[in-house]
């Protein structure tokens, strides 16, 4: 149950993205490299980052607007620079956006598209861009099957994006995230069909309701004890588990 | 098991919408208004539909793009000054693209965007411009319940946008389809749930595969067994369906 070497997550300067740079950065073998990348990595909305990167020398700020298909090839070749010959572990596709109002009677075609090109198409094209950075780490690794350790994409998906348990939780209808979300399952499925060949696992999590910007302070976890949930559920993946959604307890959601 | 009296179509000037205006004209209780909408019913992709037209008075050509919210608004008015008081019964969601090369070491952030507006955001803008007048057809209705000759949405899905079902069919990844699906197949499930009290029926129809320009040439079925069966569903529809997606037998598909 060997620790992630490198680690790479998008929307890591607030909430539950700054919480696991934190939590990672605390862990007993912390990673060699955290590259915590996010839109601003110069701007206000970063100096908590900033603050923690000049503390610790193995975290790499990098720019990386999830929207941006050249901002994300660009950011891959900073990446690969540093990494300087080593593969990528671990990639958590974390960067969403909400739109808490979105029900059928207000939502329209911008903030559908914004919200499925943010948290669908940003990470489908993540793992395009990191692909040849996670094939490394699988080649380089003596680990037999697939694991968070070797190499893998971790997509922060939410139980809102199950079709299925639509109806329990619609009193909260956010039509524009549930489908692009439940898009983001679609693309995690794709995603482990396609890259199993290459050694990488490739699984979607929910992270439960944590209290941060977007699940706001009436939520049931604090963003600590839910991003240790989540943490404690990588070492437990293995090939059976790709191309599943799993909740922060490691217990399967249905589609 | 009333047929439904006024029918709205997307994309209906070939395969399967083409064949359905067909059908619906040809059957023993055709509807009072057929609204077949396509992107140019002046242009010569639409010439079979002018040629039905000049024969069937109560076939309408109305033209509409889907990817155009204000196309959509617009088609809206143009419906409910022909309609002239009655309310629309059907709605079928029939537009669709896809791209068939689309694998994730292909498929780039357009292809992915221009499908989900197309096969997802469409339908869902489609339900908000025509929900007025599904409203009256189902108030106007002396029906229980919900069904296709009360008020009913029924948006073209496909079993390529099941979840559960893509690693039996990934030998025929294309991505961008499966996630707009996917989103659509979760639209249908946000629109059983907001327009349930207003007694308008939503399902997913999986068509099986069809000899369209989509399906092409080795596709199982014929446009017309396919068409065929599509109708045949539609009767059988009642609340216990809606909110579901069914194959053209009417058997459901997990998501
Ligand atoms: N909180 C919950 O209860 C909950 C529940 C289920 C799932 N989730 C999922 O967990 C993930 C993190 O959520 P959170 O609660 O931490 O949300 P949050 O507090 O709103 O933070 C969102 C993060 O995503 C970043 N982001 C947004 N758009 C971006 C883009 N285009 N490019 C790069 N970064 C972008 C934001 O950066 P800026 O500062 O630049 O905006 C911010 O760092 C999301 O995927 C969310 O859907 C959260
Ligand atoms: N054929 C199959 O095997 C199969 C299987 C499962 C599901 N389906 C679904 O069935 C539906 C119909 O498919 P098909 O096989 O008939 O496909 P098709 O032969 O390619 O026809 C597609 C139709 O959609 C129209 N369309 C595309 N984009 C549009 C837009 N933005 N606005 C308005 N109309 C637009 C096209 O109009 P133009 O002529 O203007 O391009 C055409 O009329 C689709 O939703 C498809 O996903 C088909």
């Amino acid at each position: 149950m060997a620790a992630a070497r490198t680690v790479l997550l998008t929307g890591s300067n607030r909430g539950i993205g700054l919480e696991l740079v934190k939590q990672l950065l605390g862990s007993p073998r912390p990673p060699a490299w955290i590259f915590a990348t996010c839109r601003d990595p110069e701007g206000p909305r970063a100096q908590e980052l900033r603050d923690l990167a000049s503390k610790h020398p193995n975290l790499v700020l990098v720019k990386l607007d999830v929207e941006n298909p050249s901002a994300i090839t660009d950011a891959a070749k900073v990446v690969e620079g540093k990494l300087n010959g080593m593969g990528l572990n671990l990639l958590i596709n974390n960067a969403g956006i909400y739109t808490p109002t979105a029900s059928l009677e207000t939502v329209d075609a911008e903030d559908m598209v914004r919200a499925y090109k943010t948290n669908a198409v940003g990470p489908m094209l993540m793992g395009q861009a990191f692909l040849p950075l996670l094939k490394k780490a699988a080649q380089d690794s003596k680990e037999k099957g697939l694991s968070c350790s070797k190499a893998a994409i971790i997509n922060i998906s939410t139980v809102l994006g199950s079709i299925k348990k639509t109806p329990d939780s619609f009193f909260h209808p956010v039509v524009s995230y549930r489908c692009s979300k439940a898009a983001l399952n679609m693309l995690t499925v794709c995603q482990a069909l396609t890259y199993k060949e290459a050694g990488i696992l490739c699984v979607a999590l929910h992270p439960g309701w944590v209290k941060t910007d977007m699940g706001t302070q009436e939520a049931d976890l604090t963003v600590d004890t839910g991003v240790r949930s989540l943490l404690s559920v990588l070492p437990i993946l293995s090939e059976k588990h790709s191309g599943t959604l799993l909740n922060w307890e490691g217990k399967a959601i249905p589609w």
